[in-house]
């Protein structure tokens, strides 16, 4: 394998000095760029899109070619183990995803397959190992799966939600059976996120989009537990360098004193944290990953500019200029123009240069 | 007016002594009862009651008869303020509130004129009058608003959204045009909740349903700078009484010390924050409401027994058996059993009694 010419991404997460602060952005091969919605038009669909190792491939790149990235993130969807698994996922036009069959009864628990990646998701790690040879060392690459309780929200509710009526009656009322389902899925997870590190990803990320959905009791039973134990059986230590880990709770900036014994070495913020407080809280025992508003990049470049010093004022308040990824808080919005974004990663570049004196 | 017989829900929001701890539920009138349906249905719809003072009335007190509720609330919805500025709200059969104006524009928000409720919001001070009669001071009437930043939302987008894109293009955009819209909004809410308390409203909340959409900074400036001035502005003390107000922004446990600053006697939680901890975090500055998760009501009553315990148990960990109003962490849901919540009120009761010894 190549050696890495831009390792700064890695050494962040792992606390390791920095000459500078890194920077990726949460979907950043997605349909603010033009280039990625000719790709997706040329495969047909989404899903297409994500099974055709060429073009994903391609739009994992496409980003890279724009932008002064410090990390390329392999271009998938959280739900490919659920698909796998049976249940059928599409996409229906200007609508979230869905799928065909659910998963209720103990019954549907049960009759869930274990999942091989080897097997029936090897367009993933066909894809990993296309991108690793395309990148060529430039800059690493981020493997990523949902959680399983975000995969079971899916899987229980046939699609996305607003109020996990479904979800949370399971939770609620049969707890015992949503536990056989979040213990499928760390299973499942964990193979899967073992395959694409073996397939050549050299930090993975655990998506639990909707971990804030929960109350404060069930989210350390019903979520955090679960990454605990996909985090607790990864391959930590792959071509002689260590795997960072990332988890990411989108709504839980008031548990990061929970998560921090989850084992990941950085935990990911969504933008209503504040990364001072962040940093106080979690003391220098993992890094942090984020947080600004994704829809600050519909500002002018100046005040985009401006959120970038206060979040890098922020992110080192602590006096310690390493431990930090700059990222936005979620995905990208499909309504931001390609330049602003560009704004964005040079001013963390450039305006990161006095914590690196 | 009749003197209050039960006074406790006031009592704890003023953070003075009781005999137990006093609750209710948001959204208590609503669809899980199955007479509520049937007025809802003599009404014609959702709009139709809200406007129909003695319906409007009748819906309120409903809960009270099968439950020993220490507080009623106004039947009405949050979005009767911008309606009355005549943008058109209207329901769509299983969709949720719809305009059929948006504010978008800086002719848009000069166009809005000045609420008067007395003429346009009459219905609302009607059906506060006429529930007080009702009452005959068995329990105590609240009185509520949308906050500005929640009822621009809804204005700018036209509706409900998950993203807010429309106004967080205006925020990010166009700020001062968006600061316009809410210094409109804060007058006119201030206006209305004051109509209300004359009319007999004796406790006030402010729903900031999305706050929490709000990136850190942002909800100091576009949310809670806006209720603060709305809180200034309000007649404290009516009939000889003081008259709480309740700030509840629903994603905002981590803002807790920002929100101390408010001017409100009380803040309502979501069920993601710990009471434990936002105890020792507003350290009896201000009382406390909350915060089950609603879907714990789907769950069988020895385990809505059991929630209850533990948030009792956390809401008094710091030794002070008072500036707690115990509630649900958002509005009950229609898939509740209705014994379900006499159990959730009677537990609270019963369960609280060893606090009061």
């Amino acid at each position: 394998m190549t050696d890495l010419k831009n390792d700064r991404f890695l050494k962040a997460l792992l606390r390791e000095p920095v000459d500078t602060t890194p920077v990726w952005m949460m979907r950043q091969a997605g349909r603010y760029l033009p280039e990625y919605k000719a790709t997706r038009q040329q495969a047909g669909d989404f899903l297409s899109l994500c099974k055709n190792t060429e073009l994903a491939c391609e739009v994992t790149l496409q980003p890279l070619r724009r932008y002064a990235l410090d990390a390329a993130i392999l271009f998938s969807d959280i739900l490919t183990i659920p698909d796998a698994m049976g249940l059928g996922l599409y996409f229906e036009q200007g609508e979230g995803p869905k799928f065909k069959k659910t998963v209720r009864t103990e019954a549907d628990v049960t009759a869930l397959p274990m999942l091989k990646t080897a097997d029936s998701l090897s367009y993933v790690t066909d894809a990993v190992r296309m991108i690793r040879r395309e990148l060529n060392g430039r800059v690493p690459l981020i493997g990523f799966s949902g959680s399983p309780w975000t995969l079971a929200t899916y899987m229980i509710e046939g699609g996305s939600s607003r109020e996990f009526t479904q979800t949370k009656q399971m939770l609620y009322r049969t707890p015992a059976l949503l536990h056989a389902l979040l213990q499928h899925l760390a299973g499942a997870v964990t193979e899967y996120l073992n395959a694409q590190i073996l397939a050549g990803a050299q930090a993975v990320q655990i998506f639990d989009s909707w971990g804030g959905a929960l109350a404060h009791r069930e989210y350390s039973e019903f979520s955090l537990q679960y990454m605990q134990k996909i985090v607790n059986g990864l391959i930590r230590e792959h071509e002689g360098r260590r795997v960072p880990v990332i988890v990411f709770t989108k709504g839980g900036g008031q548990w990061l004193p929970q998560m921090l014994a989850c084992g990941a070495d950085a935990l990911g913020l969504d933008w209503t944290t504040s990364l001072a407080t962040a940093r106080q809280t979690v003391a220098g025992q993992v890094a942090l990953q984020g947080n600004l508003d994704p829809s600050t990049l519909y500002a002018s470049p100046a005040r985009i500019r401006e959120a970038v010093r206060l979040m890098l004022a922020d992110a080192y308040a602590d006096g310690v200029n390493t431990g930090y990824v700059a990222n936005l808080g979620h995905g990208i919005t499909q309504w931001v123009d390609p330049a602003h974004a560009g704004v964005f990663i040079e001013a963390v570049h450039e305006l990161s240069a006095p914590y690196f004196g």
